[in-house]
């Protein structure tokens, strides 16, 4: 092109860019001669020149190969809907990936960055795109020596220790817990936490672990939590559908929640407001987590000097419901009621 | 790369992807010069080949360059959260784009096909998808000559006139309407709808229009619409934030909701549930649609012989609450008590 024109390849870019100081005839020449030419500077050159595509994505990496549809469990859903929001918002379209794929999606697509949810210890994924020169943030701490540009998380083992504080002070004397089978962040500190305060207060650990994108297996789990000889009077669940699990299995065993079995398991649905009882939930607010992370990513992107710190952590809140208050007994005080009534 | 290793792009195809019938020298042969040149298929290259990227794409056109977040409204993040898990669950990648952007990333990504959210009945995006060659499934029926590959849409005349007449049967005299200033099929036709009814029932029509994407707009035109001398007694609202305007509004006139004013708005939100008091919505079901778009957009992309029609019209859903039914006068006789309560 700029071989046919006469002129140097920035002369082209100026010109057909409407940019430098150049004289209006050989803008009009350029012009004409790329019209003649049918040239048009392609979106990879564009892409190479300015270093950005427009285009971030999203994954959840931590199970692998397994088919796991993420947009169903509301975490996920809410995550990614404020990261949407955050993309658009600064004129960012946000690609929406299967960790592996029959197709080649990830070199189909010329992202300028990467948000992964909860990278294991030894992403391949995550490394993969590192590796490319890629700027990855993560939602979850990173494992080990998992480079990542930055990350945003709870601060998992405090929210662990005071849902186990505020069972133990609502009576329990032995509390379980339902987690996961996977590396990655979320799912060992809160075990580690849970199995650290068991030992602070001497109380044996009675914990199952399934893999979390299975329905099913956190069902079985639940039941089977219930059904051991050393049966928790109170339990802990580190997934979104724990608490329906265990409320369904609680009656199938006879236990009257909060009265026999005190509950408390970590979601963002608002399902748990109507169960009977109501649950107490733990919420990671993944909607400040999913604009956080975008945020973070589209600044390493464009090089902005951020006032955002390169490790965000976000408080996390306990709703506390029906099944984790111990009934007073009788004799006590009522306490007083509010305005609106009980 | 056939050059260097002396024989046919096929044969080198054939040996780098492991197909076809070659002695294991030649494959052997072909796969050391690969690696000596560095060569690697591109990407690009082997999207050619296949024919397929496994990538789709999702935006919202009718508002052109205005900038819209349109995950902002429940509506559009219902909808995009099951269209992501139905791309998902097939092992395509969803790119959320923005119509427009600064970014050129619609060149940037080898989409298979988009869907197009309330496209406008000129819309440049559908028709330059189109011109690519590319599948387009629309969610709203094209308006006029708009050639898109399927549709999904509810029926929104059959929804409108359902709605006037649950609020004329619920009394009211002179029921206003709150709608949009976009040619999509969404806004046209319900306000069509509604110009008709108020037709047939020989009403003068009382409408405000405004730019939906602008919430500020929405509390103003339904601020507008209760200050009419001509004031309405019953509102219909096209848009999600419109019960809480009218709400707001009707406070600020001293109407009291459901006697003095009837209410009901399009909403897929749980809001209204807990407003003061609960406002009727109708309810366009867009998990439904949005796994239907996809489904559709892939079927065509694949070139599945669909049992789908590529025409499908979801059933729309109207939750009735308080806002919407005048209470009965003292002498009626009080409906029977359900078992939990009033």
């Amino acid at each position: 092109m700029a071989a046919a024109a006469g002129v140097s390849i920035t002369t082209v870019s100026d010109a057909l860019n409407g940019k430098g100081r150049l004289p209006d005839a050989t803008r009009r020449h350029v012009r004409e001669v790329a019209d003649r030419l049918g040239y048009r500077p392609s979106a990879a050159a564009r892409t190479l020149r300015t270093g950005k595509s427009g285009l971030i994505g999203l994954t959840v990496t931590t199970y692998g190969d397994e088919p796991f549809t993420f947009t169903e469990f509301a975490y996920f859903a809410e995550m990614a809907r404020a990261a949407t929001s955050a993309a658009l918002a600064r004129g960012y379209a946000l690609v929406i990936l299967p960790a592996t794929s029959r197709h080649d999606v990830w070199s189909n697509v010329a992202l300028d960055g990467t948000v992964v949810i909860d990278p294991s210890d030894q992403d391949p994924v995550v490394s993969e795109l590192v590796r490319q020169g890629l700027p990855v943030v993560s939602d979850g701490r990173p494992a080990g020596s998992l480079p990542v540009t930055a990350w945003v998380d709870n601060d998992h083992e405090a929210a662990v220790l005071g849902i186990l504080d505020h069972l133990a002070a609502a009576g329990a004397r032995r509390i379980g817990l339902l987690t996961g089978t996977t590396t990655d962040t979320y799912t060992h500190l809160s075990t580690t936490a849970y199995l650290h305060w068991c030992e602070r207060v001497g109380q044996d650990p009675v914990y199952e672990a399934y893999p979390a994108h299975d329905p099913c297996a956190g069902a079985v789990a639940a039941d089977r939590l219930l059904a051991r000889p050393d049966r928790p009077d109170a339990v802990y669940g580190l997934f979104d559908p724990n608490g329906t699990d265990l409320l369904a299995a609680a009656r199938r065993y006879g236990l009257r929640v909060p009265d026999d079995l005190l509950l408390v398991c970590c979601s963002e649905s608002t399902v748990y407001a109507g169960t009977e009882p109501p649950v107490t939930t733990l919420s990671l607010k993944p909607r400040r987590i999913g604009t956080a992370v975008v945020q973070l990513l589209i600044d390493a992107i464009e090089g902005v000097d951020s006032d955002h710190p390169v490790e965000q952590v976000i408080p996390t809140e306990l709703i506390v419901r029906t099944s984790s208050q111990r009934r007073p007994p009788r004799t006590t005080v009522s306490p007083p009621r509010s305005p609106k009534g009980s």
